[in-house]
């Protein structure tokens, strides 16, 4: 395992201590390990909270600031946060109009986000993202898991808040992302996850797993590698088989790379992508292209569409001041 | 190998379609290959044109706009630009007031921009970046290798020729710049060349090379794998040694991922670098982590730090428009 790391041990407390250093306009709480808005809590602003097990990044923590989330609860790597810490960032956004908690749905996020809103002394909401369309259920997971959308979500939802609506409206709109939102994943290569010291699991030089999820569970089916054109239709077309995308204000396009592979080759699968789209008749209204959440070092990217209407559209568009995620601000 | 490519020959001409389809304030001029600010030329403004091989994105087509290049020129990866490509980049953004050429050192890029500017019917002048302290001379260039500080030159001339200045005031501020700034990278693994196949060179599972060049050339030595802590003293001592940091308005620190590092860990080495700094009592004012100045696949990070003073601070700080750096736009 060749990684820049010190002890497996110490990798999200030392990689929070940077993100500390590198964003004044960010707290860490490091008992805790929770990402804060350094303004949080705001008061009347419904208050955002994500988190997960690390190893996503820049999800959650790159997506903390004004217009997209409040905290960020970061567990070890790919391990859920405990109650204890959602707890706390809960308690430290709530600004008096509710806090809604964006959920991807892994079994002990969800169980652990749970518990957490029940300790919780404001009205807690939360929103679980399951957009993946790989499979039904999962090592982690019983039903679809949460990926790529749950970056959407949490821009949206953050816009809707930020703007002053209420927790109802924004768990609404949250939701309304996550049923007109689909995934799919590849993995050209494992990851590593640091305490287990080798990768996840074994990939031939020849094969590649489509389905894949963003801890390395399995997918649908290994296939040979394929061009790029044609991995593109494995990812496209299962996305297409379960949701109806044309019409409407067109679909967000989204290519996210899962850590391991360079942007020019997001790119050149994004180029596929749109052209896929092109083909089934769908309108790209807004596309994201680059490494969003990610799987550690894994080569592979993922595809999200996110079918629009002029309100998702007016949210997305909204200024939002995060490190991964800047515009208009 | 395993890439998100179709054949290795159309990589970049591929990889230019997504750009040109996810950036509609982009135009892409597909037989140079050059990526152009949406509204160059701008009348009145000084012309900032970059560019090399590719393989090194975001560098540079994912810095041109608001605030920063008006065009990059896209070589085959890991090859310049040629001079043909330079001119076409330079005659669409003149718009009266000159053109700047940032040119990264190596030998083929240097002469490639001079013939261009030679052939130019503007006035144009160069500045060349080699900010590398790892080697003197190297498998492609004479003198210092350019390589991070080539990010912030084009931010803060970017800055410069937006606010009205003339040629020869941009010229100084990029010159002024890489003079101020000092670099140093390390990898863990190489890289794989699409047209090639194979890695570029072998790196034993328990060696690091300190010094690489971005396209893989060989670096000052061959150690082993150690602990980030001593890995960001190996990049930073080097520069300190080579220049000096103390006093004054304090340094921007540059955390850079090769392309394959996840940013977890590029957070961690920032941590380590940050430490370091404080410890010789250099102030850190102003911080950049990620992926900016990659070699395709290779795991590993560089150090670049940059002495500010007030004039560079505010240039900094100035708004940006581009897809890889955005704020205050």
């Amino acid at each position: 395992m060749k990684k820049l790391i010190n002890a497996p041990a110490d990798v999200l407390a030392e990689a929070l201590l940077g993100v500390e250093a590198a964003h004044p306009d960010l707290r860490v709480d490091h008992q805790n390990r929770v990402i804060f808005r350094g303004d949080a809590p705001r008061a009347g602003k419904v208050g955002l909270v994500s988190g997960g097990g690390s190893g996503h990044e820049p999800l959650h923590g790159g997506f903390v600031g004004p217009g997209m989330l409040d905290a960020a609860a970061c567990g070890e790597v790919f391990t859920s946060p405990v109650p204890d810490q959602i707890l706390a960032a809960t308690r430290g956004v709530d600004g008096g109009a509710g806090v809604l908690h964006i959920v991807k749905n892994y079994t002990g996020d969800v169980m652990n986000f749970e518990m957490a809103a029940e300790l919780a002394d404001t009205e807690v909401v939360a929103v679980v993202t399951d957009d993946d369309v790989a499979v039904q259920d999962s090592l982690y997971t019983v039903g679809r898991r949460g990926v790529g959308v749950t970056v959407l979500v949490e821009k949206i939802a953050g816009a809707a808040a930020e703007s002053g609506r209420s927790l109802s409206e924004v768990a609404d709109v949250a939701r309304k992302v996550n049923a007109q939102g689909r995934s799919m994943g590849l993995a050209l290569t494992s990851c590593t996850v640091p305490a287990a010291g080798s990768p996840t699991f074994d990939l031939p030089e020849d094969q590649i797993e489509v389905g894949i999820g963003i801890h390395g569970e399995p997918g649908r089916t290994r296939v040979p590698l394929a061009p790029a054109s044609e991995m593109a239709q494995m990812l496209v077309d299962p996305i297409l088989d379960d949701h109806e995308f044309t019409g409407g204000d067109g679909v967000l396009a989204f290519v996210n790379g899962m850590g391991g592979s360079p942007l020019i080759e997001l790119y050149l699968m994004y180029h596929e992508v749109n052209r896929l789209l092109g083909k089934a008749g769908i309108t790209v209204a807004r596309s994201l292209v680059g490494s969003y959440i990610t799987s550690l070092d894994m080569a592979g990217c993922s595809v999200t569409l996110l079918k629009l209407d002029d309100e998702l559209l007016r949210l997305w568009d909204a200024p939002v001041r995060t490190s991964a995620l800047r515009w208009g601000a």
